[in-house]
Order: C-alpha cells, then structure tokens, then sequence
C-alpha cells in the first residue's frame, strides 16, 4: 500500500481558506482548493485505517476527486463525554485554562441538547431519534433526527468533531516560509453543530443553522509554526409564505446577537447570507436569508467563540415563537402543494450548489448525514408560475429581490 | 462590448469528445473539456444577439464557469416545418440526396409524435402541453409535457436542434493540423429527442430516453478540413418494484434492436448504461438499466443513423406493454412512499451527476426544459433500509448489483 494518496481535485487553486468545506451535517472537513493534493494513507495517530474510495473519473462531472481518503466512522452505543483527544481537553492549543476546541465542543452539545428539547416541546408527539458514531483516529459525532412528528416533518441537529491532516498549501502561515521548505501534511481539527428543520405546515417556516470552529496545528516538520483557526456559520429561514412579523422578528433576534458585538455584523453577515444561498439557474434565493459568514479571523479569538456561541443559543428564540403561532393554522391542498414546490427548491439549492454537500456527496461523508438535510417530501411542476401579486407571487419574489426586512 | 468572452471551466483538459454535453431535455450543447475556451460573442449567422450572463466564481462550487455565452431562446406560436437553416436541407453537410442532419431531425420529431400519441392513448385523460421555442442564429426545440393525467405523474418528451459555435481544441482534426496553424471557432450542429416518463402507479415504471446526433463543420479557416460526427443516446428503465418479466421484455426489446446492427452492441451498451447511471454516494444505480452509448461514430454514419431510428422507435414496444399491465394495479400508502423515496434517488442522479443537467444548469439552458426530468413529488427518509428479503430489497439489490435481465 503506498504511503500517500494523490488527490486530484478538479478546479485550479484558489483561495485556499475559502474552499475548506465542512458539511453542514456530515462530519468531515474537506480541502478542495488544490488542483493535487497529497494525503498520508496514515491516520493523524499513526494507525493505518483509513478508507480508501478510487473512483472512474471518466463518466463523473467535475470537479473530479480521483482518490479520497477518509477515516470510515464505527457506530457506538453510548455518547462519549467528549469527542476530543485526551490532549486537546483542559490543556489544549489554547492559552486559556480550557482550550477552544473544548468549550466548542462543549457550547455544540450543549445547543444539540437545548434545540432538540425545544423542538420536542412544540412538536409535542415526536422523538429524536440519536445516532452515534467516532473515528479510529479520534473525533466523532451525534446525529439526532425527528422524522413524522405532530409539527415536524422532518428535523435533523447534528454535531460533529472531526481531526484529519490537509495538504500543507492549505495553511496560511506556509505560505510565509522560505521556498526551498516544502512544509509536510497540516493536522486539522473542526468541530460543528448542523441542523434543517423542515415543519408540516406550509405556514410554519423551515429553518436552517450551522456553527462550526475550524483549527490547524502547525506542520509536524515546523513545530514552532503559528496555529491558525477560523469560524464560520449562520442561522437562515426559508417559509413558503410571508407573515412580515415573523420573518422581522427573526432577522431582529440575529441582529440583536450581531450588534451585542460589533455594529458591521448584522449587515454584512445578511447580504453574505443572501448570496450564498442563491440558486443560480433560477434567478432566486432559498429563502428570506439570515446571517451567514464564513473563515472568520480577523477579529478576537474568544470574541468569535463568544458570537457563536451567542448565535447557536439564540436558534430557539428566533423560532420557536414563529412557529407556536403558524404550526396549528388550517391550510389548504394548494397552500401544501406550494410549499412542496418551495422544497424542490431547497433540494436543488442543497444537491448543486451548497458547498458541504456537494464535496461531502463526492468525498464520502456519511450520507445519512449528510442528506438529512433534504425534506421529507418535495414536488417539481413544469413551468409553475405563481400568479402575479399573490401570497406564492410575492413570497418569490422576495426570494428574487432580497429585502431589508428591519 | 469584446467580440470574444472567455469561459473558465474549472477542470483540465480531458478527452474533448466525452466532455461535449446535450442537455437530454433543453436545447443547448456545452463544451465543458478545455480549462479555458474562448468563444465569439457573434453568432454563428453573424448576428450579435447572444445573451451574456456573468455569475459570481467566488461562492460556487466547481466547474466553475465564469462567463457562458448562449443565444435566448423565442417563443414560437407555431411548429414550424423543420428548424434546420435553409442551407442544411436538402443539400447539407453530407453526400446522400438529403443530409442526415435533416433526416435526424426528422426522426426525432416523428418520434416525438408517435412516442406522445402512444402515452396519451395509454393515459387515456392527459393531454400534452407544447412549448415551441426558436434561436435567432438558428435552430429551436419543441418541449411536450403532460402532467398530473391519470397514468402519467409527469411525462416530458423534447426535441431538439441547436446551431453553435465550440472551441477549436474540441475539434479533432485540428489536432493533426500544424502547430503554427491556429484553426478558429467550430460551427456545430446538434439535434436530439429527450424524454422522461414518471407515472403515478409504483408498480409502473419510470422509463427515459434520449437520442442525440452531432455533427461539426470544417473551422471556417480550414475549409477543407473533414467534418466530425457522433451519435449517442440510450433508453433505460427505473421501476420502484421489480417484475421480472417487465425487466427481461425491456431488454429483450433493446437487445433486438441492437442485435439488428451488432452483436456487440447489446452487451456494451447494457454494460455502459449500468456504468453512466451510478449515484456514486449511494453506490446505487438509478435504475434497472437499459442501454446508453455517446460519442459513438466507429462505424458507418448510416448505419448508425438506422440504429438510432430503430432505437427511437423501439420505446413503445419496450415500455407501453409494461404500462398496461401495471397502471391499475392496486398499491398501498407504503408502496406509494417507496416509489417517492426511488424518486428521490431519481432526483439525486439528475442534480448530481448527470452531464446534461449539470452543465445546462451552469451555463443556462432553458431550465424548464432542463428540469422537466425531475418527478412531480419525491421523498427523502433519514436512513432508510429495507428489510432483508422483502420486495423494496430486492430492488434495491438490483440497483447495487446490476443483473444480467436476458
């Protein structure tokens, strides 16, 4: 067996901190920046038990992955107190008594468990079903699913830890070093919390959010080379029908979380929220947006984890108001129909365009995962125009023409 | 405005012959093989009326194209005659008394009447809805859709003839030609039928097919050099529930079709077709298989041109018998839902990895027609397995192991 696998990812090399991936609901990072990157077949503690996926590249559409290298996840019975590797816990990368990687983890799970009561609560008859499962190589992950509940059609919270090693081109701080050092594969650590929520009721709004911490060690060769993190995430709503109040309230709850830190937030994170999910070949976004960023660093490291943190714990306030006022109003057939056309939508966003996904679907994430995202039921009409200036007219077109809803 | 617009495809060049993509069911061909092609902003007739559409690279997965160049399609209130240029009718590109672009395009029209007149008799209550559409430089494509009848879910039958202009790299001859001699942009010529067949009952199969013909003319610079031509396409089935005698009648109806030309044909087609339609992240196929071939021109031009008539032809014998038998049969709400959940997967095949869909996304096909493939309604349920042994198994077995049917 050779020592090191080449991938070869399809794309020329951009941006490198913009292309690290981490799936919403999977629980694996990926580096597609790289035209090759080169993986060790090694796991980060030294065992070999990697999984190895070759794949034809001839009959696939790009970006082709020829090799990819992941750790198959074993499935456990019970839910470790951690997920971490013994040194990362109380005396881990960070100067502070307990590192970052540990209060992420911690404020992650503490959300899953928060959220997923809450959702209980409005639901009322459904359960959360709980996956559990961890890497040979350390990390691991949670995945709770309420499938056919009373209010939920389907609802998956996730979290995830994942260690892996990306090619040294990915970290920053090599690209500072002299060129005859070839810096060696960078350990990475990520730790996430994902979740879709997909309600009954065409009335009821689906919502999405995502938080996720991302670290690298230094190269193994440049041990006293600088650590480098980042944050990314974002909490978004996609209705199939527009109650302003509640799509107000909504964006006031991230704003109030944005402002308590820094006034530029809220109006950078909504516009960065209402180009990302945009569904390019129709023209329209998902939803009514949110807030969204991506590879943040460039402010205060315990200020960002403080954000986070602020953001994951106020999903249920922004939310759960809106639905206990929509789950229960009587709809029609046609009122149903709509908001499953309006889920065609948020597959097709989810299976072309968003990022986690589409490399977690080519790399091998776990797809139960991964897909849970996907709703319950979704509907595609030919040619389906909604008539002009009614409730599913103007309901498109705020997802077309992104509003300031404040 | 620059006569030239430069398309950035995010993947190195390959074979440039696999990488020519037709949409199944809009009316466009892209080229997605070259890092970079260049293409005139000038249509093929020397009318600059070409639509620019330019799109953000920054937050989009690759192939990431930057700048596609096609003409907006028209709206026609009527069929006209035949969508060839004048000059490609009776005497076109090839020797024979009338050239095989216009004979092509005259099967696969008869095609599209005789293949929608056996649905609707099948239907018995649907009637197909049509769309004409024309391109100022040339060409156009009649879309047919019958929706929500009392057979059909939703069945989509296009046809279609596209005039372009494709990159000099594409062209085959030109590799031959000097390296000094710099040939210029490629007028093509494609024209193909495309359908899918989605019906209500989960014991009757979904049924697509797709029939395709290529054809380049010399690089105005090299007026001498040869034209190139290729066929492709394939007919293949997707039930939710296997009958074996519906399954081997399908494939005995293509093997006949291609033992009356080669008896190498059935065996590589089949085999070709269980390779194409692959959910690589499911490693499922789609289906049951059928037969698809691309790029096929090895043997004689007219033999190929009756072999994709036969093949055209064949789609009522293979599938309406298969219809009668299954389009009353009672089911119950789980057999409904198992469809839906064959559906979804449907659904992943055609945004994920099917050429066709995912460059006319990107590049900006007429997404109606380009979506039309997809199911009326589909289902996505967290990790669903069936039981060992049961029918949802066995189909699901076939899906992961493709059998020989014959």
């Amino acid at each position: 067996m050779p020592s090191i696998a080449t991938i070869t990812f399809g794309h020329s090399p951009t941006s490198y901190s913009t292309c690290l991936a981490l799936h919403p609901l999977s629980s694996s990072f990926y580096s597609s920046s790289a035209a090759t990157i080169r993986v060790p077949l090694i796991s980060p503690t030294g065992k070999p038990n990697c999984l190895i996926r070759l794949s034809s590249a001839s009959r696939m559409r790009g970006p082709v992955v020829r090799c990819a290298v992941i750790e198959k996840e074993n499935p456990e019975t019970e839910r470790p107190d951690t997920f971490l590797r013994d040194s990362d816990g109380e005396n881990g990368s960070m100067s502070s008594s307990t590192s970052v990687r540990a209060r992420f983890e911690k404020m992650i799970r503490d959300a899953q468990d928060s959220v997923c009561q809450a959702l209980e609560k409005a639901d009322g008859v459904g359960k959360f079903k709980e996956d559990v499962w961890s890497r040979p190589g350390g990390g691991g992950g949670i995945s709770r699913v309420l499938q056919d509940g009373a209010v939920w059609e389907k609802a998956g919270v996730n979290v995830s830890v994942v260690y892996g090693v990306m090619p040294p081109e990915a970290y920053r701080a090599a690209k500072a070093a002299a060129s005859d050092q070839k810096p060696g594969p960078v350990p990475f650590f990520a730790a996430g919390i994902s979740s879709v929520l997909h309600p009954k009721n065409p009335f009821a709004p689906t919502l999405h959010f995502n938080y996720r911490y991302f670290e690298t060690d230094a190269p193994k060769d440049s041990p006293g080379a600088p650590k480098q993190w980042w944050f990314g995430g974002g909490t978004d709503l996609t209705p199939a029908y527009i109650f302003e109040e509640d799509v107000k309230h909504f964006h006031l709850v991230q704003k109030a979380a944005c402002d308590k830190f820094d006034p530029s937030f809220y109006p950078r994170f909504k516009k960065w929220c209402d180009d990302y999910f945009y569904i390019k070949h129709r023209g329209e976004r998902r939803g009514l947006g949110g807030i969204f960023f991506d590879d943040l660093n460039e402010y205060d490291q315990e200020m960002l984890l403080s954000f986070a943190t602020e953001c994951a714990n106020s999903v249920v306030s922004a939310y759960i108001p809106i639905i206990e006022k929509r789950k229960n109003l009587p709809f029609t057939e046609q009122h149903k129909a709509w908001q499953q056309l309006r889920r065609g939508r948020y597959v097709e966003f989810n299976l072309v365009y968003d990022r986690g996904t589409t490399f977690g679907l080519k790399t091998g994430g776990r797809i139960e995962s991964i897909l849970v995202s996907l709703p319950l039921t979704a509907r595609w009409e030919y040619d389906h125009k909604p008539e002009e200036g009614t409730e599913e007219w103007k309901l498109l077109d705020a997802c077309i023409n992104p509003k300031d809803w404040i």
